[in-house]
């Protein structure tokens, strides 16, 4: 937290660094060499679960937003010319940001939906329509909405790429990639060849599995690399049977992640290397907190080393106390997020050629 | 419509081609000589009504919108340095982003209003005053509002160009341009000279006169073109002395155009070369849907070559099993209205010398 | 007031000019030597009071809004690849498109956030973790709330600068510069050195100042250059004692301000060089309008020369029949607060030396 503020001026010197291991990008950069070819996958690709990725193509995904986040004011105009459509439909300000900055960043343009009320969808439009009303008038859609369904309905006449920016319960998957990106930049020898590779971190996730996309997501990113992970410790209260659908915990096991469930945030606090915490479930027409259950503060029995995650907005399941320590890797997290949505934009919009050293 | 969508990438390929005609914009640019000169009444013009075109300014600007759609990415930077102001005071979202989009194509800058309540005139401002302030903050205004006055207010004291993008009941000019501009795209030969020259082809609408803007905007439109129409047919069940305002109809027919009322849509469509549908009308504050008495598919008696217009958003008046035949002409009068606004927008803030291939 | 209007065409020949005194300021320009070291003291600064500032800044600050407003079309890119995060809590449109397009004219992108209730503060997120995310996405933002103590909890965690466009009942900063510009603009001589120095005006201001967070702002303004002024006159019906905060008063008459107060507005006009007159004190929750109580028009005892000040949207009490007459000064005082906010932020932002003609 930051001393006290000093109304004429900004802030620039803290009492503690504000984003831990902001030299860390360079640490990804270095163990992973730069190799376009896999990321021409992405081109004209939509992005609707963490199912479509595969190790290649997230390491030069990573290593993108890593030279993003290396240089921010490098790379200006990848996207000169370029229209996203933002269509939010359902309420949010952290994620609709997190991707209109990336996008202007890139040097192109937006226009915005926050309102689902004032669109034909009022009128009884069908979202296939709404999807060839898209192709007219953009080059890209970001899209959230409370109903699962909507992203793919509107794919089937979309001609343009789209993001699936959170549908229901179903998944978010650039959060699951932002996350990821956040745990590689913390330990890039995760991913290293050779005697630098490092051992397998254990990694907790604090919270409900089927309730939360973002934690859905998260689990099936986390089963492309099960290699680099000893153990992921669901901690959650309710019963264990309930809080997977049916075939999402045979998923991860099948693709050789080992998971286990507990409800004791404390007993497993000391052996976790990454602790993931989220409480907000969206629930049908509002959010449920369940944040009162667990809290990670500064007294939590945190090992020395390990780093807390947490997509934000926090409530009170994860302490301002923490911010000022080296556990706090969550506000890199969020600022690296920024970043791994202009790489994934680029790539998307055909204009990944503007940003890579070596393109063929 | 599109075959099973596929989550790894973009629909390119299609079954069917998804917007038909898309060579045409290449007739129409053979059809009509360049001609800069009857642009030069929209240089800084307010765009209220359908009354305010003639002939020679509607061929250029077709002409115009036909270039910009032959070449997308040609011209980017006409409006660089402009600012919109986008103020839709009744929900919509299709104009809006068309022409946002629009705008954005061009090089220019947006600022939306999208919510009256949060407007001086929540605080009791007039329009007036609105007007005033408009003229220090942009370069240009699209105002929808659902009272007819407002855009007339507003005039009193703007000196930057307006467009009127709906008033209640009234108007909607900038459609009635996409919609003629798509029947010349299709037809270009109905306003060639000489030999290729085609026959008058005969039109149907169906809609109320007097309760939909965007019928009320189209039917002045065609009264500038009598010599193409044979006949425009509106198709209608409310009882004919009642779907016209006072001398509305007078205004058509002293115009030259052959108007008649029929209720039976089945009847006339074997018959007509266009068929125009809407469904929608604004209601003070709502919308009520004409949709369950009239119905387009693909079991309609449609001429062989007929093509279908739809102003969009549609519901179950217009089949979704027309989307993939040679009758589908509504996607491409949607895809042309980015276009015709392009066109437009480019002559009232006066950058027309910017687009022309030769200007004096 | 404008002629009849004409549909066919945007006026630019009107009955009397518009706003008046278009060319005064190449007469501050004149009178105020331009010197950025001043200015330097605005690079990242968070504004929030009036208080922050004195003279030379002032001086200097005013120049460049001079220098803006007289040379529209000049500055084009000193903002280019910044980004506006433009957080409007509070409703407005009048404040939040003079900032946006302030920011639009100097080249930069803008982010809106418009509806409280869809940001993570409905989620229960603090300001500072707000603060926080809008490190990650924006290069500076302009804040609204109608809580006072928000834009100082978010301070905590902002690393880039913050304006308080309006804060509950506390303060408008960037209102009082506008407004102070224009007096300056309609005589620079107050601030001239030697023989050319204006003798000192008497200023008239109609409202609450412990109810208006512009009139907070203006007094505190004005008591910066206490020796430009004879006097300044409250004209309020309620209580004397009942509408200074704590301290207030005494802070202005502290800096040298004399102030005076009393009910009887026509009693006061015939010696009062400037009227300032707003009627809009926020309530809580809702508007409340004083308007009633006093009325300024064509038919009040205004000195010949005097000049009128509103921060606008105005009702009843500024009457449209003075927009025609040389005491409006309230068009070009909106018309001012653009430049005004221009230079501004452009000093904010540290791109000063793009637009000064000398910068070391």
């Amino acid at each position: 937290m930051v001393d006290a503020f000093d109304e004429k001026g900004v802030n620039f010197e803290r009492a503690v660094p504000d984003v831990y291991g902001d030299a860390h990008p360079k640490g990804l950069l270095k163990t992973i060499q730069e190799d376009g070819e896999p990321l021409k996958q992405l081109s004209s690709q939509h992005i609707i679960s963490s199912d479509q990725f595969d190790q290649d193509v997230l390491l030069q995904l990573f290593r993108l937003a890593a030279k993003f986040e290396a240089n921010p004011r490098r790379f200006r105009t990848p996207l000169q010319g370029k229209i996203l459509i933002s269509a939010f439909y359902e309420p949010s300000t952290r994620t609709r940001l997190s991707f209109e900055s990336a996008w202007h960043r890139l040097g192109g343009d937006i226009m915005s939906i926050t309102d689902r009320s004032t669109t034909g969808i009022a009128k009884g439009e069908s979202l296939s329509d709404v999807g060839e009303m898209f192709n007219n008038y953009g080059d890209c859609v970001v899209l959230r909405d409370n109903y699962e369904s909507s992203v793919h309905e509107m794919m089937r006449s979309l001609r343009i790429p789209i993001i699936n920016a959170g549908n229901g319960l179903d998944e978010h998957p650039t959060q699951a990639l932002a996350d990821l990106y956040t745990i590689l930049k913390w330990k890039p020898e995760l991913v290293a060849t050779g005697d630098d590779k490092a051992d397998p971190i254990r990694i907790g996730v604090v919270g409900v599995p089927n309730q939360m996309r973002t934690v859905r997501s998260l689990l099936k990113m986390f089963a492309i690399f099960p290699e680099t992970m000893e153990e992921v410790v669901v901690i959650c209260e309710d019963d264990p049977g309930a809080i997977f659908d049916t075939g999402q915990l045979e998923q991860l096991t099948q693709a050789g992640l080992n998971v286990r469930v507990t409800s004791d945030l404390d007993e497993e606090l000391p052996k976790l290397d990454v602790v993931y915490i989220n409480a907000i479930a969206w629930k049908g027409d509002g959010f449920e907190s369940y944040g009162a259950r667990y809290v990670l503060d500064s007294k939590s029995p945190l090992k020395k080393d390990a780093i807390v995650l947490h997509p934000l907005a926090r409530g009170e399941e994860l302490g301002v106390d923490l911010d000022g320590t080296p556990h706090n890797w969550y506000f890199s997290q969020a600022r690296g997020a920024v970043f791994l949505r202009m790489a994934l934009l680029t790539c998307m919009c055909e204009r990944i050629e503007r940003v890579m050293d070596v393109w063929m």
